[in-house]
């Protein structure tokens, strides 16, 4: 690279999913990379789309500015599960960072025991509750990995709103309860929403229901039988309906409503505004800073195909690289054949884990030695071609 | 790469065996490099080691100085085969290209019928003859992929060595028979030899016999039973005392006289030369001059690890450009991990081909494509490390 001084390589990679967390991702290509450039200044920027991984992510990037928290609050079954959130400092005001996986989590095996009609994102509106409780008013939430397909309802309740049924009994706001809610009542809905800012990280742009709605499209994966697919859309439109006459404002028809099981309907129903995931985060995380006056970037994913132009964060990154003037590679677990000619218009080479011909399995467990083999021969390249 | 001109780039690769042979690799790297540098001067020089493929890269690297030919000759277990061999015009003579191979190699459906202990070179020597007969004193034969352990008797007995038993019955030159011969005569070996200058090509650095010998370390692949390895052993050290004796030369004990079954103590007795096939050959395709300003280089072949460091093909061309000041990246089907350290230090980069988790046989069925696309993005590191 320039010879004056050591080279500057800005590492930001999603984290590479069933494999390795971005934070390891960015360890291990720091490792290669240092085996060309013992004394290159490594900028390792921990990416996240909004999803699963998004809070570690931000923490690992934005170091003391940042405090990891825990709140006792409903899981998706019920049974109380410490949540982890997050603090950020900022000059604007303090930011709850919320990842809904981490409260309703698909990888909460006690929530999963409950069945998809029993669960319920209470949890989440009870730390919302507590964020406000505790002066917060920025709310940065990470749709994404949910286990959950109530319409937001039950982080609604949780925030106030009163769901009843004919004879004025309150329902519980599940899935199976929400046919016979008959008045939903705003009055209690917590005021200080009204004050707050509320940013959805999501990259669904679903409806509440219908044929492309939460229940259709995430429903089966979240464990809804076929059989009940109509049943659940059906509850969705009728809460929704109500909902929305109660608050005075529309949302069930808004891009990304069908976000974690209808949640994205619910927080747009309160005030939230949609968000590219990947673009908080590289804002959240100082991407732009940190690519000023870099030689080169590294980003990934566990797979790369044509879906990863429609900005995930690999593409994100490369948009920021590019508006910076700094060349990126992409270096994912996988990279689509049939994809490449269009990646390459975006990326300076993409290249893949395996060493060889090996299973998925092997790539998996070898991920971390894989990824700095694979940085480092990036680097030899990079290093010849201008002359070192 | 420079503004000025487009980019010169060397491709230089021995071939994948069992998938595509070396010109075929060259293409699908070339049309991958054309993806990214339409204009460029791709210079393609398909390498070999001496082995098998060694006639096809020098056919296709010397173009118009270079003739196929093909020659009826007795294949290894006998029956006549057309054996293809090559005539390369030269200023200092006529050259005879000879690859083993084609003539009793292991790839002969009916010379792998005959039993190993009726396996004879005969046909090589029948092939020197012709050529001799045509003029020619200029032999460049390569020994590797021979099915072959008669330690080269056959070869010697066409070209009028004299084999018989106490007798003085003639013996067949096969593994079988060289115990029982009493008497070699060397008075009617061709004269024409001795006027010969006969370059070996083969990386192969054992002796004839003992433990390191030809049958012990390369018998059993070629069908040698357990059984019968210290018999055939025992058998050519009696046929080589005996033949070296009656030539007044010394080989058996040589490095490389274990090569091709015996064949190269046979080639030795006869007054060839060893040189390393990778060398010849990039002499021959004129590698030196095609790296000569050119901007990068790439070489390859079916699988790399710290075997390739001992001068293999991709080492030998590797050294060539390091001469010429050229940077050179390897792609090979798959590159071992724990040689990457030392790779490293000898290439701008390694590369295997897989673009994912995938089987050898599927990496072996794309090859042609997955060459394509791993070219291409390692020519984009490249571009646009140097501002392209």
């Amino acid at each position: 690279m320039n010879a004056a001084r050591p080279p500057v390589v800005v590492v930001a990679p999603d984290s590479f999913k069933g494999s390795l967390d971005a934070p390891a991702v960015c360890a291990a290509i720091a490792r290669g990379l240092r085996r060309v450039w013992p004394d290159a200044d490594i900028r390792a920027r921990p990416m996240a789309d909004g999803g699963e991984g998004t809070l570690d992510a931000v923490l690992a990037a934005v170091g003391s500015a940042g405090h990891r928290r825990s709140q006792i609050v409903a899981g998706a079954g019920g049974a109380p599960i410490a949540a982890a959130w997050g603090l950020l400092d900022d000059a604007a005001g303090p930011i709850a960072v919320i990842e809904v996986a981490q409260v309703v989590g698909i990888t909460d095996a006690a929530g999963m025991r409950a069945l998809a009609g029993a669960r319920s994102t209470r949890g989440v509106g009870e730390l919302m509750r507590a964020s406000l409780d505790a002066g917060l008013r920025r709310f940065l939430i990470g749709l994404g990995g949910s286990s959950t397909n109530d319409g937001g309802a039950g982080m609604l309740a949780a925030l106030g709103l009163g769901l009843a049924d004919t004879d004025g009994t309150p329902v519980a706001p599940v899935p199976d309860a929400l046919a016979v809610v008959a008045r939903v009542d705003a009055a209690g809905l917590d005021p200080r929403l009204a004050q707050s800012s509320i940013t959805i990280m999501s990259d669904v742009n679903n409806p509440l229901c219908g044929e492309r709605g939460a229940t259709a499209i995430f429903g089966p994966q979240k464990g809804v039988g076929r059989g009940d697919l109509a049943r659940y859309d059906a509850a969705l439109q009728h809460f929704a309906t109500l909902a929305e006459r109660a608050v005075g404002r529309s949302a069930a028809t808004h891009p990304g409503a069908g976000a974690a099981g209808g949640l994205g309907f619910a927080l747009q129903l309160v005030g939230g505004k949609f968000r590219s995931g990947a673009e908080v985060v590289a804002d959240l995380i100082g991407l732009d800073a940190a690519l000023a006056g870099a030689d080169w970037a590294i980003t990934g994913e566990g797979r790369s195909d044509a879906q990863t132009l429609l900005r995930k964060a690999p593409f994100v990154v490369a948009e920021r690289a590019r508006a910076a003037g700094v060349p990126i590679t992409l270096l994912s677990g996988a990279v689509a054949s049939d994809a490449l000619e269009e990646l390459g218009r975006t990326f300076a080479g993409c290249f893949a884990l395996p060493s060889g011909p090996m299973s998925l399995d092997d790539c998996i467990a070898q991920a971390d030695a894989l990824l700095a083999d694979r940085a480092g021969e990036i680097a030899r390249v990079v290093s010849a071609a201008r002359g070192g």
